[in-house]
This record gives structure tokens, C-alpha cells and sequence, in this order.
């Protein structure tokens, strides 16, 4: 690495330096590819893969999620970060490579609804930490069974991509950490885990700040307790140190008790399995026959549909599948994309459904008009998915976060993991670009996002999500998903524009009447001229003319 | 992977899910992030990745390029991709790592110029082939001191990340592939390394494909001789079959024989270091002492500033490093932060250079101007970049690939790479969107790149380019980047400028001109009325006439 190269090298000299490169070496020199480009964003990121991680393994062990986050700050540009659960905790063996290790998990090799599906997320939060500060993740955890919690500390040796334990230990679980609240419900239960990491980073509110990823945590997950606080450092003027000033609790309340329905692991769908990955399938199916191993290891495969599949290949069904050769394999390829198949089953797929974004968005958008859409499941490249999406729009200066003249507010979400950064890049940009949002009633400089007081909330649901970097930002342009994106906003699109064009209505009406009611008083006047009335009477036709104008006013 | 999970987890049942994710498993569910997202995109990568590869083979051994690359249809939607160079080949027991193991490679872990530097790249396109055909990857290589070559098969065993070699044998080195040209210059030398790779590919020219990746890769390395041929099935009227048409070899000459100057390996600079690889890298160090292993393992610390590091950081300089505590170690991290030192050596980068961009402008895009700047070397996290820009500006007509209203046409290029996809993502079209072009004479749509009949190159090279994805096709946006990047092209938007005011200020004169002529021959008929002068006079005084018209006419 120190050495000096010569000019002249030699495929023997070359040789020498040629060496494995663990993943952990090659995503620290990379650390922009996992979110972690800079100390605001740093903070950020570690705050959403361990809320991540949270949610999905208390909806696995059908507990009702509450979460606390914490930012406490240690120095100058260095904060720990701290973020705890009421989950069914990790047993010990676990924790060192849950945390210390990447590309380690349990989501990746299944087909099935869940935030994390990398392996990578935490255990970078945790090698982002140990880079800029040194520092050690720290662990504590008790599972539902145990007397016990365990608290242990992690790094990660970058050479080899394998923890290394510095502590670990038996200790009481964690007391309880804020008031309690909302009638006197627990604030944590006796379980859980929490994991802490000290980073260099930046505290900044704002659009891409924890702040916005936890609001919009909040509205795409109607079922979580969520708690909030930052403490900073303050120093006194005078004094010579500065002192850790604890902030307050900031509470998200829940929208519901209800869980998302549980979501199943399927088995690949034929249609969306490569040549490549077939070979593999059959070669480790443990099925004693081709029919057996169709039918067992893919999903919508049924005796029948096998029995076709081989026969259109022109292959024995009772071939032993890892027996089947290269060019067979080819045959049995072409077979299967032949081949009419059932779609995907779709009880992987769990949405927030249209009744949830609709309560999440009252709760915290103000606004005038709402309305969600949420489409039926499609499928790209074999993977199920939906799209479902959610609009507010808020009347003239009834909600000062939304300029009538500003960019709607886009929430991008991936299965129910708000998406921040790197917009531009996302299918979801584009389809909202793509839809002419001039039909509906709003302005839209040619190629950009439409204008005015909105907010809209995408989501996509799938059992893999494919996005363009592993920072987990943006999803990939699928042509099946911009569809789906786009019919699902043209429908809000249109309800929006019935409501755009019922208020223009009621304005136009209204700005009449008001013209009208200007010259009720002249109209009495004149009235009283002609027909000589007293003042009193005067008085009373003008009170009957508004009076009359007010009843034909229909309602606002 | 294919069993039903139940709704209700626990600890223990979580935990026996948890597996370890080979990087080459990773990259296959997410090849998208290799560049391989479908089939168009998958044969420009492969070709880029065994280019790139070629051209630093040969340079790292002091040899002069000839590449040539074949795209030969094998059906439908499937292509042998076979790259071919004169490099120094490759030792036998290096062939299947280098091209089926994913993060292998002598580049990741040196800092210093050159195009590969993951070891991922051709690993990668081998495992898209393997996926896509089921084919192995089939690799011939003869090294310089080597009787004869070797031919290998390999595939990835995607589970392990490790090579299957399916055959490997002694073999003739491959026969000349072209008949000979330029003067009877050899087409291949005695040795190099051919890689060839079955793959699902689409073949189609135009702005993403793999001709023009080629043309930018003959500009940017103008040193490079560069065979290219496509050869297509063609099915005749009434034929059973399709046969393959071999197409012509198309060249790309050199512009040069001088290869780039050899670039050396640097040594990590201080200031780029971040706290954990400083304590990895005292904790790995051979020196002695801590003043030592400053000394030995970093750039740029003499004795003295050694010295004076562990002074303002407190430490003894005979420590042995490894001896050096937690807050030790950040109080070397902050003396070494406060520290005046001399900035990285820059000979570890090779420009392309002005008269280079401007040899190989001038041979690839006709125009009427040329002008290019290489700027000096800056730094960015320690590492040292530079950026060269290149500009070719056309009259109206003169080159009908560029239109007067389009946008200009922008080549990006990362140590001599051209870089094709992602343009939205990239620091230089940010760059080029900040820059005010308007006041350089062109048209700009607000926030967007100007319009014009112009090309524009701009190449980073660096020790470390940071990449937005693995498939390297974005430039991530430090400010350091930036900032050089914007001034790199406002000095060539000046001398455009200038060059633009030049051709007005011609054009209006030729205007007049062109006026005064057309009087002329009206201005001598008066003439003739009022002198009486013969006809023969009359066409006198009008040759005189045009005649000094002419002389005073400026150079065009």
C-alpha cells in the first residue's frame, strides 16, 4: 500500500499485489454508497436503518411497535445516537454479527415484505462510527424469555469483515426512559433492544434532517409509538465547560392499535427467475424429480402446470433435477416463459391501505382537501408489488409549510421507509413529472414537479424493492412500477381536480354575491325613493334582500 | 428461503434465519448497481469493464495499447462479447480470481491513478453472462515470458464468491484477427489477454452504446490503437437459418506514441485520514516508534513535522504506535488536524494534457474551434485530483451530429474512462449547470446546460475517484470537485467567448460588405452615365471597385 510502484511492471510483478478485498474495506473507502457522505446526513441514515431494523422485528413478533430515538451530543461536530425498542431483543449469539458485520441477516434470501433486505445498514451506522470517532457500537438487548439483558460492545475488523466483542455482559434491562403518557400505557415494555453509536455529525432540522424522516416514519406507520429528543450542549457564558442541556420528549402518538396484517414469504415466481439463478435452483433442490422440484421450489407451479412445463421442453419429469443438462436447462428456460402461469400470490404484500394515509395525513398535514388511492398488486421482473398514494391540499394560507407557489411536498416511501435523498434519481420523481398535472387544475413548469399548497405521499410495497444504491434512496426505473406510480397519481389527479373545480365554482359564486350584496343598500335606497318608505322599513328590506341572498348562497 | 414463515416471531426463531450474504449473491439480486440493468446497457459495461482493464494492464507495463473488440450474435437477444488486448497477459494462477471473484484486484488497496479500481468490474460482467446464458466466462492469456498461453474457463460460485474453473489448458497464443494496416505495424503482439463472455445484450448504436463509449475511449486515449467490429445474424428470404455476417473491422489510429507518463503509488496524506484508519494504520505499522510510522506511512511528514505532531499532541515520539490509547490517538488525530503540512505529491496523476485533448478533438468532431485547459492539481479528503476540459465549437452546418438549438453535447471522463450513464447524478453536469454560459455568448435554459453546436470533454483524474454507484458512472459531488470543475470551464467559456465576439464582429462586417458589393455594379452604371465612360471602362471601374472591396476585407 506504501510501496512505491516502477514504471515497468510484469504480469508476474502484477501477480504480487493482487488481493481479496473484504466488503467491509471496500464500502469504509465507499461510505458515500451507504448514506454516509457527510455528518448530516451520517446522522441521519444511522437513525432510520436502527428505527428500520426496530419495526420490522416487532411487527415479526406481532408486538405493537414503540420506539424511542435519542441525539445526544458529546462534543463540538460528535453525537450519540441512540435508539431503543419494545422488540423481541436478539439472542447473544446474534449480536456481534447483527451489528459488526455486513451483509449478514435474515431478509435477504427471502421474498417478503420488510424495511431492511440488504444486511448491510446497521453494522455500517455502527463502521461509520467506529471510523469517525473510534468508538464502539454498543448493545443492550433482552429477549422475551431471558431473566436477564445482555449489553456488549462491537467493532468491526474492516480487514476480514468479522466482529470483534469488546465487552460483554449480564446487566438488568434498561429503566424506563420518559414520563408516562396517553393514560398511563407502559412507555417500554420488558424487552427489547437499544443500540448506541457515537459519530461525528451534525444536527441540522429541516428537509432532509431526523426531524423529517421521523414525521414521515410516523404517517407511513399509523400503528407506532414513536419518542423524540435531542440534547445539546450548551456552555454558559463564563463558564469553562459546556453541560448537556436534555431536551424534551417529542411523542408521535399512534393512529391505530392495529398491526399490518402479517405478510407471508413466497417462493420466486417462475416467470421472474433467470436462466442463471434456474440452474442454481434445481441444483440444490432437494425435490427427488424436475416435476417435484417445479412444483415444490417455485411459487404457481401446480402438478399439472409442471407436467406442461416438462413436456414443452421435451424433458422426463422424473429427471432427477440436478441431473437436467446445460442446453435441457435452456429448453426448460424457453418452457417456462411459454408457459401460462398464475400471477405471483399477493399475501406478501402488506400496504398501509387508503383508510391509514388518510389518518396519518390529518394527523400531520392541516389541510383542506385529502384522498388516497391504493392500487391492486402488480408484478415486475417476478416480484410482486403495489402502489398506493395519498394527497393534501390545503386552502390558501391554511397551512404555512405549503407556498401555493412552491413545488408540491413529495413523501416517498418504500415499504412504509421514508425515502429523503437523492429524489432526482427515483421512479418516483419521474412518474410525477411524467403525469400532466395541468389537466388537474395545477401549474407545472414543463418537465418538473407541479406546483402548489400539496402534499403527496407515494408508496411502493414489494418483497424487493430495487433501488439505485444500497443508501437504500431511490427506486430503480422499472417500467412496471412507473405505470403503476402514474395511474395511481392520475386517479388522485382527478379527484383532486373535482375538488379544485368545485371550489373555483363556489369562489366565482361567491365573488357574485358579494358584488350583489355591495348594492343591497343602494337597491334600498332606491326603493325607498320610489316607493316612499320610512327608514325602518328601508332597514327591512335591506335585511330581507341579504337575508335572501344568504340562503341561495349553497354551502362552502 | 422458500418456507412459510408463521405471523409471530420470537428471538429464538429470528435468529435461526440469520445467514451470511456473499457479496456475489448481493450483487446479483442487485446487479442493476453493476451497470447490468438490461440488456443495452449490460454489453456497454461489459466492453467498458474489459477495456478499462486492458489499457491499465498494458500502461502498468510500460506497452503501447491495441485493443480489439468483437460483439458477435449468437442469437436473438445473446452476444459473445470478446475483448482482446496486447498487455502483459496474466500469471496463471491469478486468471480465475481475476475474472470470477467479485472484490479481487491490485488496485483497491494503492492509491494511484488508474481506471479500475473496485475489482469488481469484469467479475461482474462474467456473472451477468453466467446469468444470463448459463455460459463460463472463457479467458485466453499469454504472458510475455511464457512458450505458450493458457486457455481458461470460469464461472462464480455465486454462494462462496469464489471461481469454478470448468476447464484450463496450455494452448498456441491466438492467430492475428485483422489484416495488418498503418503502415505494416503488427495488429497483435506475441502476447496479452482476451476475455470472452456470452451474455443477453442488445445491440444498438446512438448515445448509450457501445460505439460511442469507444469513440470517447480513442479521445480520451489518444495513445490507443482500437480495432472495433460487430457481427450480426442474418437470416436470408427463404433460409432455414440464421447465419452470422462477420462485419468489417473499423480502426481507431493513435494520435500519439508516447504512452502517458508512468504515474507513481502515493502514500496516504495526513489530512485525508480519518480517526479510525489512522489508529488501524498505527496499529498495523512496521515502525518502531510513533515518529517513525508518521514518517514511514504517511506522505508529506518529514521529521521535524513528525516531531512536531506528537509535541502538540502530547505523546512520546518513541512510543511503539501500536502502544498509542483511544485518547491518545485523538489527540494525535487533532495535532495532526492543526498542523501545517506540504500537499499530497501530485506525480501520482496523469493528465491527459491540452495538446492531447486537442490531437484527439481534432480527429473525433469536426468544428472550427478548439481550445482545452488542463488545471493544476487540488485536493479533496487527502486525495489528489485534477480536472482538464476540452472544447470544439462548429459553424453552422459544419458537423451535422450537432445542432445550433440542442443541447451541447458533453463527454465526462474519470481517469480516461468515458463515463455514459447517470449524467443527472455526476458533478460535472452540475458544474456545467452552475456555470452562466449567457455570459459567454450561448444560450442556457434556466438551471439546464447551454445549447450550441459544441462539445465539450471534462475529465477528472484522481488517485481515488469517488464513484455515486459501483457501476462508476457518476462522480460524486465534493465541493473541492466542483469548485475546479467550474473553473476549469469558465476559463474555456472566456476563450469562447472571445472567439464567439471575433466571429460576430466578422460576420457583421461581411454583412456590410456584401451590401456595398451587390451596389456596385448599380454605382459603375452611374458612373458610366455621368463620365460617359465606354463600356469597356465600365467593367474597369467595376473590377477596381470589388477589387478594393476585397482588400479591405479581414481575414475570415
Amino acid at each position: 500500500m506504501t510501496k512505491r510502484t516502477t514504471a515497468k511492471e510484469t504480469a508476474e510483478s502484477m501477480a504480487k499485489r493482487q488481493r481479496e478485498i473484504s466488503v467491509s474495506e471496500f464500502f469504509l473507502k465507499n461510505r458515500h454508497l451507504l448514506g454516509f457522505d457527510n455528518p448530516r446526513k451520517a446522522i441521519m441514515t444511522a437513525v432510520k436503518e436502527a428505527v428500520d431494523n426496530s419495526l420490522d422485528a416487532c411487527e415479526e413478533a406481532g408486538i405493537l411497535p414503540e420506539v424511542a430515538v435519542e441525539l445526544r451530543q458529546v462534543a463540538d461536530a460528535r453525537f450519540l445516537v441512540l435508539v431503543r425498542d419494545n422488540g423481541p431483543g436478539i439472542v447473544r449469539s446474534q449480536i456481534p454479527k447483527v451489528f459488526a458485520k455486513l451483509l449478514y441477516g435474515s431478509k435477504f434470501h427471502r421474498l417478503r415484505m420488510s424495511r431492511g433486505q440488504q444486511g448491510i445498514g446497521i453494522s455500517a451506522a455502527g463502521m461509520y462510527g467506529q471510523l469517525t470517532t473510534g468508538a464502539a457500537t454498543l448493545i443492550h438487548s433482552k429477549t422475551q424469555n431471558a431473566p436477564l439483558a445482555r449489553r456488549i460492545a462491537v467493532q468491526i475488523d474492516t480487514r476480514s469483515n468479522k466482529p470483534a466483542v469488546l465487552s460483554d455482559e449480564e446487566t438488568d434491562w434498561l429503566p424506563a426512559f420518559a414520563p408516562e403518557e396517553e393514560g398511563g400505557e407502559p412507555v417500554v415494555a420488558s424487552h427489547g433492544t437499544q443500540v448506541s453509536i457515537e459519530m461525528t455529525a451534525q444536527y441540522v432540522r429541516g428537509r432532509l434532517s431526523v426531524d423529517e424522516y421521523l414525521k414521515q416514519c410516523a404517517i407511513a406507520n399509523p400503528h407506532l409509538r414513536l419518542h423524540f429528543r435531542v440534547s445539546l450542549l450548551k456552555k454558559e457564558k463564563g463558564a469553562s465547560a459546556a453541560i448537556l442541556e436534555e431536551g424534551a420528549w417529542q411523542t408521535y402518538k399512534r393512529a391505530t392499535r392495529s398491526l399490518p396484517p402479517a405478510v407471508e414469504a413466497i417462493r420466486p415466481h417462475p416467470h421472474g427467475v433467470e436462466l442463471g439463478v434456474l440452474m442454481q435452483m434445481l441444483k440444490d433442490s432437494s425435490a427427488r424429480t424436475l416435476k417435484g422440484a417445479l412444483e415444490d421450489d417455485f411459487s404457481r407451479v401446480s402438478a399439472r402446470m409442471a407436467l406442461e412445463i416438462c413436456s414443452r421442453a421435451g424433458l422426463n419429469p422424473k429427471t432427477p433435477p440436478a441431473r437436467v443438462a446445460h442446453r435441457e436447462m435452456e429448453a426448460l428456460y424457453a418452457a417456462i416463459q411459454e408457459t401460462r402461469l398464475m400471477r405471483p400470490p399477493m399475501d406478501c404484500l402488506s400496504p398501509i391501505g387508503e383508510q391509514q394515509i388518510l389518518a396519518g395525513l390529518r394527523k400531520e398535514v392541516p389541510a383542506d382537501f385529502y384522498t388516497a388511492v391504493t392500487r391492486s398488486p402488480e408484478v415486475y421482473r417476478g416480484n410482486p408489488f403495489l402502489i398506493e398514494v395519498g394527497l393534501a391540499y390545503a386552502k390558501p394560507g391554511e397551512n404555512p409549510d405549503l407556498g401555493a407557489e412552491d413545488s408540491v411536498r413529495v413523501m416517498r416511501l418504500a415499504n412504509r421507509v421514508p425515502l429523503l435523498y437523492m429524489g432526482g434519481a427515483c421512479a418516483i420523481t419521474q412518474a410525477l413529472e411524467d403525469v400532466n398535472w395541468k389537466s388537474y387544475g395545477l401549474c407545472q413548469p414543463k418537465g418538473g414537479l407541479p406546483l402548489g399548497p400539496m402534499v403527496l405521499v407515494v408508496h411502493m410495497a414489494s418483497v424487493w424493492v430495487p433501488f439505485t444504491s444500497e443508501s437504500k434512496e431511490a427506486i430503480a426505473h422499472y417500467p412496471e412500477i412507473l405505470k403503476e406510480t402514474t395511474m395511481a397519481l392520475q386517479e388522485v389527479g382527478r379527484r383532486l381536480s373535482a375538488y379544485l373545480g368545485k371550489r373555483k365554482r363556489l369562489a366565482e359564486a361567491e365573488r357574485k354575491r358579494s358584488y350583489i350584496e355591495k348594492y343591497i343598500p343602494h337597491l334600498a335606497l332606491g326603493l325607498k325613493d320610489i316607493l316612499a318608505l320610512s327608514e325602518k322599513q328601508k332597514m327591512e328590506v335591506e335585511a330581507v334582500l341579504t337575508q335572501m341572498l344568504q340562503r341561495s348562497r349553497p354551502e362552502s
